[in-house]
């Protein structure tokens, strides 16, 4: 079994005779965006041309691995699993489905084989008989009032969805510092409550829900040893303001 | 509780200072797609500006609405959640999410008040500062090689999934026709056993693996009725063929 990452190098995107060769790059930068990096293209009316290259942003590699072919038959020769895209119903699709299951079936196929997602022109996308060649019709969910996607637009939307069935959603991660210990949190609160009383911000026989929603407050955000420190330095200085010798 | 749908009419998508008015109506049309209409562009270099039309493509009535604020507080004021996008790690982040999770944070939050969703400039993204204004960092799963998503291919991204947050997945369904009925199916493979019976394609004394295969393959596909009557039809042109009279 292929690992699930390199299964991403089994995706061919296909663009099925772009009008725009700047869609044509900005397709290009979509999909290395996501990691893919194999693109086919059907009967492009334009390319190769400079406004592919200035809407690539860097991704001319992509470019210049693209295959040129002259029918879509030949973009999915050798596919274990073709996956075409329509925005608009169509009366003999076959399996429909939401565009991040069809991710997802894209990328099991994807260990079997080559798998396409296949995309149409800009004003029609594909046409019936384009996408009775597909055995998968994915859909992208949007405005019912206003689905139309630029090309590119799609082909991102398409590659994140790939990426993430592919690679899981991994992302960085927020910085995190040494934690503070039970009993150095515990010592906080304490100290809280006496500075609070002696502000006389808080009346220590009727603590009510003050406490408890300073508490929560804190154990949500998971104080880190400096900020336990931090916040011990602030109440100090408020004892020296208000002259209380703790 | 608002509607779950109604809760992207809570979302801004702010944009800080952007340099390219196409940007801005690529964004505006990606907003509209996934049906998010309300605009906010701080210090906006060049707007508004044809470019922003021409790349709207039909989604004018965002860029009508959308509010130019000198300002990110002002861009904020009155949010109960502020997200911001950020594709490089930061040190001093605080929660850091990919933006599915981030999204169906923001929808909940919809539901008590605006949400802005900020974006920053094409080339270094939001500052340090910005991000700190906001509560969730938000980032997009990405080729860490080349991470460079356009824009408004992120906002695209990101809109998607406050959709899918909101209404689900919801998209056209493959139409269905009338089903056929268990017997119809029955009699098809009754038939269809003998017809290569007559072919000599099956044994029948030896059909090993032939009929439960077709009879699974037939059973994915939830056969309709008049599927059935059509491959009746067929098999009884066979039989008329090679002379064989049921």
């Amino acid at each position: 079994m292929t690992p699930p990452l390199d299964r991403l190098d089994a995706v061919r995107v296909v663009l099925v005779a772009p009008s725009h060769p700047g869609n044509i790059g900005a397709t290009a930068r979509a999909m290395l965006t996501m990691g893919l990096g194999r693109l086919v293209l059907v009967e492009p009316r334009r390319y190769p041309d400079p406004d592919a290259v200035a809407l690539a942003s860097g991704a001319t590699r992509v470019l210049e691995r693209a295959r040129i072919v002259a029918t879509l038959d030949e973009a999915l020769a050798g596919c274990v699993l073709a996956v075409g895209l329509s925005a608009r119903p169509r009366e003999f699709a076959g399996r429909v489905l939401a565009v991040r299951e069809a991710a997802v079936e894209a990328v099991a196929h994807a260990a079997h084989g080559d798998v396409a997602v296949v995309f149409g022109t800009e004003m029609s996308g594909l046409s019936n008989a384009e996408l009775a060649r597909c055995g998968v019709v994915a859909t992208i969910p949007a405005n019912p009032d206003y689905g139309s996607l630029n090309l590119a637009a799609s082909v991102q939307v398409v590659a994140y969805e790939l990426r993430l069935a592919a690679a899981g959603g991994k992302v960085w991660r927020a910085p995190r510092f040494e934690p503070a210990t039970v009993d150095s949190i515990e010592a906080l609160y304490a100290h809280g409550t006496e500075t609070l009383a002696a502000m006389r911000f808080l009346d220590p026989r009727m603590p009510k829900r003050l406490l408890p929603r300073l508490r929560r407050l804190f154990s949500r955000a998971a104080l880190e040893k400096e900020e336990v420190n931090i916040l011990r330095g602030i109440l100090a200085r408020i004892d020296q303001l208000i002259g209380r010798h703790p």
